[in-house]
């Protein structure tokens, strides 16, 4: 039998005490050992459970109880959740988390924690929910050099862009639906700023490259700005409109990452992962682009990540699972302002020849069209130039007001 | 270092050199160590290749040399790879195949005798190429009870498939473009005649459902009767023609097993898997569907899965991946005649009255048309009924010619 402490009691934490008793037969055969939950911590009490009596207030108890070889972190946040775990792990316990806020800060910090004392940080459910991702990535792609991914990660957002271009909600009734159905927080930010994206695509990078990526390295842009009138363009031209976390490996050894809406090929498999699912694309020297599909929040299928990374503790309490990356650097995550691509622009200029313009200074731009689109408002994609020329070159044209721009993920 | 032999220098087994060789430095790092080719197995000879000096002919010599404790099998077919790979096991050697023939065949006979030496029996190349699957069922959804599996398992198939709907080729011209392509052999029965997919769905059931379920237990379907007539038919009610694999687990504990052409919705994500791509979805009771999706085949895509096992094997040569199913029994896999499904029929009849005997006979059966529907012709979609009833009912029937008859995929 195995002791373990599960540190917080929400949605997720909840979800980890059901999945391990609901499966616990199936899981100790699993395990090869059977999964004794002996503590859970919560500074609120849970009088009426049928568990109340695992209830405690006081983390040394954790901390100072050598019975427990595993401590799931499950309350958020970075703290107190860094120092908790990092003095679990100090103390020769193993430690699973699906805190994405923890590993982007911390992550490299954590590992090479838990290698000197010689036992496992594990964080499947931090990505993707319970989605393999990270685990795929790190053992079964190893023999492959991994050269990019992107990804759909956010589900929250993901909805309310689905319900934007299927029922043409703008997003205000959108995010508020998403609201309603328990699918974003009363304070969306995380979600529809990008934050929660860019924590996931800084874990994806650093365990796909080796580095820590640092959510302040990533160019991070959310969905409030994205109208219908620009899904209208997108849909007009064979796209939808999707937020997609990217990075890349450059020929330098150095990384670019970055959040942001992008027009995706309506034959792109990722155009199609609709409502709360979530996608990851990844694509090897060898393998070519493989990707991973699935709900990518919710209480079970992240409980359910959770709960598989505590069997793989269980079976290696004696040997270090070799999920590594190293520390990051100012230098290592370059701007992506140098990457050749296309671009969606949406402008209004009261300039009649502004379409002439356009062409002129962006040869070979496709222009877009709409229904009710009004004299004064142009759109076109760009063809594929350094992300600093197009600025530039924005910049550099007189009476016109840019009100949307996109990347073309190609 | 590890010394390691490969036995079989053909299709899989020049990649996993060429693997090997390219990502070298990457690889020793992923690995903590490097990774030496002591030894290639082939009867042929291969005096024009840099490494032509690692060549032997005698398995004997792998079996006897004890510095080799990862061997490669990927020479194919069940003799004498079993033999061989039996031998090496007894001896303490850790294997890694991609063989799915030998797997399917038996697996649970090689994981019984892997585990009794302490060392590992790995396999993820034999399913799917290089799209992780095997480990991320093993290891990430281990906290979940799955609860059914369907795939696209075989690119050659799926393949001829979309050249059918896409452009219009017959059978017979999309196998031979396949042929010239390379991804069908010259005799492609063991493609087209769902033997291949009949293997891997064997290998995901046992791993999936822990018991081993043979070839020999799995009705098995291929898509040669399948015409460009079934696809108009398909495709004028909103689906498509797909070759799945497919296994789920009964109440009782039991599984049934099929591979064979089916209809498929084509808002379903495995509608759109196109050429050569695989995609397998697994549904857990925690998770959710997950789906996985890849080049399902090819040189390098294949040889990366098998080295990235090398990698997992060299990481615990001291400990071993519990990895792990029972032998199967005679009536472990139930006939899906009790199954309740709908069905696609299409028949010939002279009686004028055939549809009308139709709408009788199959209550809320859905009637299909399509251009050029000579009038002799009925297609229909029945209602969700248990199949043997469909059968039966169809065998009760008078004056029909069956010319087609195919699941629908819920």
């Amino acid at each position: 039998m195995v002791n373990i402490a599960i540190m917080g009691h929400g949605f997720i934490g909840s979800g980890v005490v059901e999945v391990l008793t609901k499966n616990h037969d199936h899981i100790a055969a699993k395990a090869k050992e059977e999964i004794n939950i002996k503590y859970i911590l919560d500074i609120r009490d849970f009088d009426d459970l049928p568990y109340s009596d695992k209830f405690i207030k006081d983390f040394s108890v954790i901390e100072n109880d050598d019975s427990i070889k595993i401590v799931v972190e499950v309350m958020g946040g970075t703290e107190p959740a860094y120092s908790f775990v990092k003095a679990c792990l100090l103390k020769g316990k193993s430690v699973v988390t699906s805190n994405k806020e923890l590993v982007a800060a911390k992550g490299a910090e954590l590992l090479q924690i838990a290698e000197e004392n010689n036992v496992n940080f594990l964080f499947e459910g931090s990505v993707g929910g319970g989605i393999p991702i990270l685990r795929p990535i790190a053992q079964c792609l190893a023999a492959n050099d991994i050269l990019e991914i992107v990804g759909i990660l956010n589900g929250t957002t993901n909805f309310i862009l689905t319900k934007m271009t299927d029922d043409g909600m703008e997003f205000e009734e959108a995010l508020e639906l998403a609201q309603h159905l328990g699918y974003a927080e009363r304070d969306p930010s995380a979600d529809v700023d990008g934050h929660d994206a860019c924590r996931k695509i800084c874990i994806l990078a650093s365990i796909a490259f080796g580095k820590h990526v640092y959510p302040n390295q990533v160019k991070t842009e959310g969905i409030r700005k994205i109208t219908l009138e620009d899904f209208a363009y997108a849909v007009g031209a064979g796209y939808t409109v999707k937020l997609l976390g990217r990075t890349k490996l450059l020929d330098s050894g150095k990384v670019i990452a970055t959040v942001g809406p992008c027009f995706v090929d309506h034959t792109s498999p990722l155009a199609n992962v609709n409502d709360v699912f979530n996608s990851v694309l990844v694509r090897g020297d060898a393998i070519g682009d493989v990707s991973f599909y699935g709900r990518g929040a919710g209480k079970l299928p992240t409980a359910s990540a959770v709960v598989a990374d505590v069997i793989d503790c269980v079976k290696h309490l004696s040997a270090r699972k070799y999920l590594f990356w190293a520390e990051g650097s100012d230098d290592y995550v370059q701007s992506a302002d140098g990457e050749a691509v296309k671009m969606y622009v949406r402008l209004t200029s009261e300039n009649k020849l502004m379409g002439q313009i356009i062409a002129e200074k962006f040869q070979g731009a496709q222009m877009l069209s709409r229904e009710n689109q009004p004299d004064n408002e142009f759109a076109f994609i760009t063809p594929k130039l350094k992300k600093y020329i197009i600025e530039d070159t924005l910049a550099d044209m007189k009476d016109i007001t840019i009100i949307g721009k996109m990347h073309i993920l190609e």
